[in-house]
């Protein structure tokens, strides 16, 4: 009993092994090597670790880290989204949810439906672990494309206005953090590194 | 006071992400492309995640994660070290004691001291959160060399005895663990990608 739960862990384990191979449009900081989704996580886990008393409400820091190390394994799957793109739903799409089937179910039963369980919570972001790690995610891109010279803001051609709106989710996981953020973006501004919209 | 622990809580998140230039040895499963320490960190803390269960006692999870999330940061300045190098002490170096004065270091004091704790606590392997974590990470090179046909055993022409002599550390973090890890090691070698000493 204990030993099969072992083997679909383990198969689990390979299988994961995989997000190493998704990349990201943004880069490492000051680089031109894209990241990739396995680096992302760690580095999202980390800022959890080392930020959480930032907050706005004391936070299951072991859900946050949980749901930062999964909430891209879909991804094996369904591919990167860009935040940016236009195209493309962000949303816990049909194909991700099918991902996340496939991936999470490769577990023993309890651990799938457990894991699946936390992926949901990052993707709805309404409890405070899902508020607090979904400002981690968007974090990282915001200290990335200003340590490189605008970075995708650039490269796809981004505005100031469509950065403010996607970032200010940022307030609902930690007030202190968003008022670093909010000044990050306008000195972006100041620096030429992020336009406004042409109007 | 809150923003200057802000601002030395982003300079370390800006630094750590040199872990991610840092290659290993071993390679991704079924690969030639080597791993670096970022992807190598999350997956043995996503491994720790789904194998706690497997401990020989119940451990803390958060502070198991904590550890496997930092553990390699130190190579940032020290550089990876291979296990089976002769050459190359492997047990918290001086050169690797210093990394962690100023990569930690860069943090507000508390968390500094924290950290640096955690880190030597991982590298002592006394308790049981860092027994457990240090299975992990002898765990993951096993399953990766056994996906890539001996991998770095056979690149490196490292004997059964070796392999087996560091592999059972395993045994103090999951006897539950290392009962399989014990048959992927004798399977290997009849499977003839790890050979016995020549005597």
């Amino acid at each position: 009993m204990k030993s099969t739960d072992l083997f679909r862990q383990i198969a689990f384990i390979k299988e994961v092994d995989k997000l190493k191979y998704i990349l990201r449009r943004t880069k490492l900081f000051n680089s031109d090597r894209n990241e990739n989704d396995a680096e992302h996580s760690w580095h999202l886990a980390l800022m959890a670790l080392v930020l959480a008393e930032h907050a706005n409400v004391a936070v299951d820091l072991l859900k946050v880290i949980r749901m930062l190390l999964i909430h891209d394994l879909v991804e094996i799957d369904a591919g990167d989204t860009f935040i940016y793109d236009t195209q493309k739903s962000h949303d816990n799409t049909e194909e991700e949810r099918k991902a996340a089937h496939r991936i999470f179910g490769l577990l023993p039963n309890h651990q799938a439906q457990e894991l699946m369980a936390v992926w949901e919570e990052f993707e709805e972001g309404q409890t405070d672990e899902a508020k607090f790690a979904r400002a981690m995610d968007r974090l990282e891109p915001l200290l990335q494309n200003t340590s490189n010279n605008g970075g995708t803001w650039t490269e796809f051609d981004v505005d100031y206005e469509k950065v403010y709106a996607k970032k200010q989710v940022i307030q609902r996981g930690s007030k202190v953090i968003w008022q670093y953020a909010e000044q990050l973006i306008n000195d972006s501004v100041d620096k030429g590194i992020l336009k406004k919209k042409d109007v």
